[in-house]
């Protein structure tokens, strides 16, 4: 089995996409975290679903979470608000996570090993630095493990 | 919105539980990790999918991943053979990753919080030292995310 027999379509964030457009991806999808493309279209990074939040919380939050709970309910439900006009430049962490990303004949244990090493949940497939999908934890579990 | 509105049941496994159980769990409901529980039922640690992974690859592999290329396909496909007879206590990493725990009241201000101080998709929800479930990442966004 290669990573061609397991990759899927996966979504892609520009640097400059609204972080609230990598927020409703998140949702609607059910990922672990989205790939960020640079200009040209190669995959640079993960956008993981965490770093996202980390943007949205006041600063005094993520100190001390204990201290949300001062912040009344219809307030907290619109924390998300604070995303309004930011891109996922912003979002990412000063050392953006490393992705990492193979080629379609990577064996299983390839894909495995480079999850393993980068702690990723993700691998990037990419032909002649054409993004062509990605190969996730689940689908490679799905399909390695013994019935 | 409280962190009861949003909680759903979470599968635990316990540290002596068979990695390999683990790894189906993660692969059936497509989770970005599990909570691990320990003596008398009190969520303990998270366990990454891909430190089940870690556990199954050889170390030269995790070294430098091109190196399990030279493995035959046939191998390759058959490496979870090295999670037989191993425990959840194995995988997880010599410092277990904080698993944040709150209670049935807290607000989604202060689910993000933890989320985001945590760098964690998930958090425990605790009642009197019984576990309630968990509310996810996506589950938060889900609900919160304007229209």
């Amino acid at each position: 089995m290669r990573a061609r027999d397991l990759l899927a379509d996966f979504p892609v964030v520009a640097l400059d996409s609204p972080v609230i457009d990598a927020a409703r991806l998140l949702a609607d999808q059910d990922l672990p975290g989205l790939i960020v493309v640079g200009d040209g279209g190669t995959p640079f990074t993960i956008l993981p679903g965490t770093q996202v939040l980390r943007l949205a919380v006041p600063g005094y939050c993520m100190e001390d979470p204990a201290l949300a709970r001062v912040v009344d309910e219809a307030h907290a439900d619109a924390f998300l608000r604070g995303l309004d006009g930011r891109t996922v430049r912003e979002a990412l962490p000063e050392r953006p996570r490393e992705l990492p990303v193979t080629d379609p004949d990577a064996t299983v244990l390839e894909l495995a090993s480079l999850m393993a090493r980068t702690r990723s949940p993700l691998v990037a497939v990419v032909d002649d630095g054409r993004l062509l999908g990605a190969v996730t934890l689940q689908a490679l579990l799905d399909r390695v493990l013994p019935a």
